[in-house]
């Protein structure tokens, strides 16, 4: 390929919008284009590298015995009313009606379908285990869309779903592909992606694994355990609290705190540790805008996603006006409104001596005993894991928390939807049983970022081998030089004849436009014809992580190049 | 493979709701599964065949300079609005809000994302022309879908846009692509696909060519006239009239015709020749409800393509009613209300001596002499042409009507799409121009099918080598027996070995099941391992299309049926 026609405009600026690196170098590289909000189009250089991600990923599914098949983007609502996740998905699944007035959805994912297509077939024990898998285009209608290609609206994923006659069989294809995962990170250039357990979230099931790239931008967090090892998404890492409980209890009192609405403000007016408070935050049932109250220790974070597992409906901040039962910013456990539902995180369990709102205006209580006080209360887990935590493993003070990408996951997701959508087997013993499904998901553009943040540096990103757009980036200085032309038009024919992907530019342009251009396309090999290099007999081959920077012989250099490119290619395929 | 762990059910009963024989064969066969009007899914088989498909097309755009990109399949309208077609085109473009609100549209062709994506990139001259392809999912909302996979509402498309400057550089390019896509047909086993001249409809521009593969279920008419070897689609090929009048010219005189409605009664009753009556044909506009009135000779049939090119709007057949100011039955030109739009088709011009309506009921006119009685009427062609028709070519009365699938187009679109969305160039001599386009589509599955439908026999298709899902099928007869096993095993895995993709039956079934489930798989190479054969130290070999049928020996074996398999797919793409 020729640089010159290459489709896609390179340049400097940084584009205002861009607030992560891998969408600034990507737009700046010719990558990719905005369409609408969460919504790119891609050019060749993406392309290239994303259909070698997928190849990557279709070799490692097709090693576990995967099946590569494909389902609708545009799905009929029956099947989703059937698994009953039409009504419970928010906005994000997009419903509108064909042109017959069928209400219909677009794929966000395809656990349905997979059970639609394969219901008839799987009707015998014999016929399992199996795995099939697509990748195809999918459309999740996010809030907020954002970092280019991490948070998209549109997007290509690798999906794969199998079906297992037993916990135990699930759970050994599920290490499987837990390992093929991991090779397809390795083969990617990322080894360091490390699984931790998450959340199941909408997906079911009870046990299941995000693969995380470790990188400050990421917009998860990570919760790690430097001394065992643990390692958990913060929406599913349980918070570990110590009973703490001081004597004598003090008995409750009332206390005038004008116009002090948060928590800070009246725990420094009266001058305790926001450890002995008792903080309520206020949430609505999104169906019909119920008031639910969460008191936790004011020192603590709400995890909301604890809450929504907890109460099974989804729930927005709360908006409280004089009409609402609640007095906002003096809200208290004792004589709460009945018209509320009231939850009570873990850290408050037996904890005394607290200060709390009164639910009066202006005022608050003082030497709240939640054993005496509240005696009704139920304690559950809400609260964020913080930084120096108890480790749920080990028991240790010494949680740390990292960013992370999510680049991939896995699920265990047991019957859920094989006996919603009324999938059966008759077993070797002649009963019906409902298959138990897994589900394993990499998104193909947000792996090409991801990998894009962590390999890349001031001029562009730095593609690993596999996956580069090209293996060689071939620049022709001073074209308009007779002999600097016939050798570097030898040397592109040359090394593409030994099966190597060459893009040449021999545009009659300065060295530093050519070569910031070369950065911005991130090819691992870079070789330079140049009249005076020519003189000398060589050319120059460096590599774009500038690990090497070398001249070889041009009589050699096609054979030394190509032997270079498919070596490192091979090397990083041996995971 | 091994088939026992094939997903998919194969069965013999031909589906009550296929109409087509390619569409039942890959139901029976575990090709693809009903998941709504006009959506599958596909099982392996069909997606080894459509990704071989894929990769056929790959090669041969990127042969032609093409740069694979992609496209978003969810547009926001504004990109549809700027080139017009959010209004123009009809309920097949669905159109639904974000949960933003904001407008947006399911790609069923990318014309506007193209223009989207290069229109910063093309301001220069210099920059053309080029090629970008995508091969990327579609939705379009038919009507009626129907006949499987040739007529869907999803469906992967391969799709190229072409940019140039100047009308000769695009012909240049348009007759490479020609030609590529000839290379495409027969690289995939259909050589006997022919180019047709077509309308090209809502796409605009004036050139375009079909590729037909011809074939009694097509949906298509295609006029051929095999004298001078011309060929157009029904839609846009020109009826050629030779021009009847007889003398002498008689009196216009209004005849009694009681409850004659159609042109046969009147004509039966009357004794005149169809060919000597005018005949209306009625439609309404689509925005308005206004009647078009469309006079044509008695024996014709109308091209509703070629009129509503003509007109501009969309008509559909009317409804008359007793407030209508027609009277149903009894239309004729000679009074008619001046509150339709009226036309002539040229079959009319300069006749005389004709029958047709006299405006009134139950009541005809004779003796019609056109340029007498309608000395204003303007004349276009508005007709179908017939068997036995005039070359618009040659001239000779030698036209013939055969039916094709479409199984490509391609489009010389002109500036219609950047002028509409201010896609512009600066030219050599500094004036500001709008880049010339073409535009080029394969649908995948369609192609899929289309194969099927001319390579198959009663039992299942028979794939050619280049797209068969897998290229030997091996039987395993009696595989418990002990010789058997190890013999076909050792087989598999020497054929994989050579680089053969192979589908390994070793099930403990009967020959005659086997062979059927072979037969629906339709793998051009059959091999066949049993007690008999291995007796006389032999594997047989044949062709799923009974071209061979063999024997080879044990020893060779492996070796042999490489060679035939690679030579084969050698050939196949010889083209």
């Amino acid at each position: 390929m020729k640089l010159e026609k290459l489709v896609g405009e390179r340049f400097k600026e940084k584009p205002a919008d861009c607030t992560v690196e891998s969408h600034a170098l990507m737009v700046r590289g010719g990558y990719m284009k905005y369409v609408a909000n969460g919504i790119f189009s891609s050019f060749m250089p993406l392309k290239r590298i994303t259909r070698k991600l997928e190849a990557i990923m279709r070799g490692e599914m097709d090693a576990i015995d995967g099946q590569e098949v494909s389902f609708p983007v545009v799905m009929p609502a029956s099947i989703w009313q059937e698994s009953g996740r039409y009504e419970t998905i928010g906005k994000e699944l997009v419903r509108f009606n064909d042109r017959n007035g069928s209400p219909v959805v677009l794929g966000m994912t395809h656990e349905e379908a997979a059970v639609q297509l394969v219901r008839e077939y799987g009707q015998s024990y014999n016929k399992y285990p199996f795995m099939i898998y697509q990748i195809q285009t999918k459309f999740r209608d996010e809030a907020r869309p954002k970092s280019g290609l991490i948070r998209v609206r549109e997007f290509t994923m690798k999906d794969a779903y199998s079906f297992h006659t037993s916990q135990a069989d699930l759970e050994q294809y599920y290490d499987k592909c837990h390992k093929a995962y991991e090779r397809i990170f390795a083969k990617a250039g990322i080894p360091e992606v490390v699984s931790v357990a998450s959340d199941s979230g909408m997906m079911g099931g009870k046990i299941s694994h995000e693969f995380m790239l470790l990188t400050d931008i990421g917009e998860d967090s990570i919760v790690i355990c430097p001394e065992c090892g643990y390692r958990a998404n913060m929406e599913a890492a349980p918070n570990i609290i110590e009973y703490v409980r001081t004597e004598p209890s003090q008995d409750l009192a009332k206390v005038h705190t004008p116009d002090m609405h948060t928590i800070e403000e009246v725990c420094n007016y009266l001058k305790v540790d926001q450890k002995q408070s008792c903080k309520a935050v206020v949430y609505q049932r999104n169906s019909d805008d119920k008031f639910v109250v969460l008191f936790i220790r004011g020192d603590l974070e709400v995890n909301e996603t604890k809450m929504t597992n907890y109460l099974g409906f989804d729930i927005h901040p709360a908006t409280i006006t004089d009409e609402s039962p609640l007095v906002a910013g003096f809200i208290g456990p004792v004589g709460i409104s009945s018209d509320c539902i009231v939850l009570y995180d873990n850290s408050l369990k037996g904890v005394n001596n607290l200060v709390c709102g009164a639910n009066e205006l202006d005022h608050h209580l003082t030497g709240l005993d939640m054993d005496r006080d509240v005696p009704t209360a139920q304690f559950h887990d809400f609260a964020k894991v913080q930084e120096g935590g108890i480790c749920p493993v080990c028991g240790k003070h010494c949680i740390t928390i990292s960013r992370g990408i999510e680049v991939g996951n896995i699920f265990q997701l047991g019957t859920k939807y094989t006996k919603a959508m009324g999938m059966t087997y008759t077993d070797a013993d002649g009963n019906e049983q409902n298959p138990i499904m897994g589900c394993y998901g990499i998104g193909v553009g947000r792996l090409a970022a991801a990998i894009c943040e962590v390999h890349h540096d001031d001029y562009g990103p730095i593609w690993p081998i596999s996956i580069a757009p090209w293996q060689v980036h071939l620049c022709a200085m001073r074209a308009d030089n007779e002999e600097v032309r016939a050798y570097a038009d030898s040397l592109y024919a040359e090394l593409q004849k030994r099966g190597i992907e060459v893009i040449y530019d021999d545009r009659n342009v300065s060295a530093g436009f050519m070569f910031s251009d070369a950065d911005l396309l991130g090819v691992p090999y870079r070789v330079i014809v140049s009249p005076r290099n020519i003189k000398q007999g060589v050319v120059e081959v460096s590599t774009r992580d500038k690990s090497l920077k070398t001249t070889i012989s041009m009589e050699t250099a096609a054979d030394e190049v190509a032997k270079m490119v498919l070596d490192a290619l091979q090397a990083s395929q041996n995971v």
